[in-house]
């Protein structure tokens, strides 16, 4: 053997090491690893579901840096590559994440508010939510339904598509709040409008929906003119904590995860405010387990500004202002399924977003949809529904058979 | 004049405005007041619901030292008269107090926390329960139902019995744990055993049940015995804290509201521990819509040592644990209902209740049903039924539709 050949030798044993160090911190996946240099090796000794490729040796630094966010940047640059099905990867690597992190408690809910303290002033709200939301309808046209309805379906049949999932989750959300035609409704957060647009269209109720993305509110108000409803919906463009009015029913799906933990009193200090006192409200939002801040490669690129809360962390916008929970359902399963619908909808139009946005940003996104897909696979995400009303009220149902067999008991 | 009437006068109205000012801080209930000098007026412009008698001048003063604990006591001893509805007279004196605290938080929670410096220890837990427990099942045998089901029942029709929505519940709760024969439950606080038998008759599950009063578990075995479920039940006297067996279901109806908060932790600890990766956990518990501590002459004369959650406070058993929740109902108005119906029942029974415990006890036993009643009437008390699974566990029915319509569905 050279002394060059040992060296090489010498130099692939480290950085085997070194891969293998790292593999070791996030909990061993069963996946196999290939390196620049040619070499390749199982992590585990189960059967690899997909393969790691790093294509520079620089990547391994990116990753001891930060596992996340370098991950991230890598797999968008293409330093990165995973061979096989990326959803198969991101769920391998996630549950062995959660798997070796099991029974950290203290630690993660410490973060979890170091990290509340920056605060979501207005200002910086307004550009936080213009970094994920503005990157233009068309973008999102691309791969959402129809409706385009970016928040979690229900697949309230097995078979159901992406398309009749989302009509089926504004359903349970209608069915929740029990509308009745007449009431006043208001959403803060309405995205796209097409909750808005079905409870004025189904339910015949009148809806003030909020949103302070000006390129979403304008397909809202196209589309409330072409369904016949604007006389019934009326979508104002601010941020919601401007809201100043009285309703029957409150509702917000997928807002409260860009409100920021510093918030939630102030939200809830609203919704006290503009419920009526037999109101009922229901929020909708991406949660946890327990307190954890988010990825910080998420933040860095997808949602700045964003926290999703724990359910314990959720009653900061109830308890303070006594308004009592009635129902919460947590629909984890739909949402890792929306998310791999929208990963399998994203792949046919890739080189059409790559074409439009680059190819890091097309990859980057993929990796987005996979690992959103793969977090609530892994239990590492929740998906809560929480319905509520002002403690004293007795204008709330008995069972909660109306959800599916009809009309709302009344004893 | 004389001298001495006039002097009469000047007392009688010190007394009023005494009594008005006791009014004043309770709300202003629609009630009349009676007092011992025979002087009777209104506390409000609105028609009385019912009447509070002062029967001595020393009841104002028992109010003035402790309202709750004076107006308890007095009541108990016949220092008060309530004439006319007790529940409607408890309903009105609730909603008007509730009314007039709406809006304070920080108060009533560092009250809640200081309150719960007091440990339950072992010991003190065993003698807590035997204080409210052991006052023999002879007495509760006069007024629950057949089944001796002395938690919030279920009314899932309108024109249910008392023994029919008590049966529902156990229904209920078996439903929400999707409970298959063979399998393994462990009930930690099992009353006089309803819920465990219900289980292992009409789910031919294996059931453990802890209780650490000797007089309920020696009903419950009589019970399995002749109900031929003996050997499928296995009722144990001791404290639930010594459980240390793993299980397919973990349910508890009715104890966490004895368990005290700074125990939250360790009874978490206590069911990750004995849950199978793949297995469901359900808590029923009284709780509130903030965190507030316990009414004072509760935890005086019927439950020392408790304490009633709020949602938040409760999460203290599931975050730490990484237990995720996926279900919790609210079943407030249903224990409203359960309360005031099991004062019917007592209000039969009350000369055999006083002959054997005394007429102290006897109207003792009386507020505190009507008192429940109210509280839960007008949202002071809530009833939480929370289902839980470890986080990672994916053996999680993906739509509530089953617990209304049937078989679980799986996607």
């Amino acid at each position: 053997m050279s002394v060059e050949t040992s060296h090489i030798l010498a130099e692939h044993a480290f950085d085997r090491s070194l891969v293998r160090w790292i593999m070791k911190r996030v909990g061993n996946p069963s996946i196999s690893i290939r390196l620049w240099n040619g070499d390749e090796f199982w992590v585990t000794e189960t059967r690899p579901v997909a393969c790691m490729e790093f294509c520079e040796r620089r990547a391994v630094f990116e990753l001891l840096r930060s596992p996340s966010v370098g991950f991230g940047e890598c797999y968008s640059t293409g330093l990165i590559e995973i061979h096989g099905d990326l959803l198969a990867f991101a769920n391998e690597v996630t549950s062995a994440i959660t798997r070796q992190r099991d029974g950290r408690y203290y630690g993660p809910r410490i973060r979890s508010m170091l990290y509340a303290i920056r605060s979501n002033t207005l200002a910086r709200s307004w550009r936080n939510v213009h970094h994920h939301y503005d990157l233009g309808n068309e973008f999102y046209k691309l791969w959402l339904d129809e409706r385009m309805v970016y928040t979690c379906a229900y697949f309230d049949t097995p078979g159901a598509s992406l398309a009749e999932a989302q009509v089926a989750k504004l359903e349970h959300v209608c069915r929740k709040l029990k509308l009745r035609p007449g009431q006043k409704v208001i959403e803060a957060g309405c995205g796209w409008g097409a909750l808005a647009l079905h409870m004025a269209e189904h339910y015949g109720v009148n809806v003030v929906a909020y949103n302070n993305s000006s390129e979403q509110v304008a397909f809202a108000r196209e589309k409330a003119a072409a369904n016949g409803v604007d006389n019934l919906v009326r979508f104002v463009e601010d941020d919601y904590r401007n809201i100043d009015e009285r309703c029957d029913a409150f509702v917000s799906v997928g807002m409260l995860e860009h409100v920021g933990l510093t918030n939630f009193r102030r939200l809830g200090e609203l919704i006290k405010r503009s419920l009526k006192p037999e109101g009922i409200g229901l929020i909708h939002s991406i949660g946890r387990s327990h307190p954890q801040r988010m990825d910080p490669w998420i933040v860095k690129h997808i949602f700045p500004g964003g926290h999703v809360p724990s359910l314990g962390e959720m009653m900061a916008v109830f308890e303070p202002q006594q308004l009592s929970i009635l129902d919460v359902e947590n629909l984890r399963p739909h949402y890792a399924r929306t998310c791999a619908m929208w990963l399998e909808n994203f792949e046919t139009v890739a080189d059409e977003v790559a074409e439009m946005y680059g190819e890091a940003f097309a990859r980057m996104w993929r990796l987005y949809l996979a690992g959103s897909s793969a977090g609530f696979q892994s239990g590492t995400l929740q998906l809560y529904q929480v319905l509520f009303a002002p403690r004293g009220s007795n204008n709330v149902p008995w069972t909660r058979d109306y959800q599916y067999l009809g009309e709302p008991g009344t004893h």
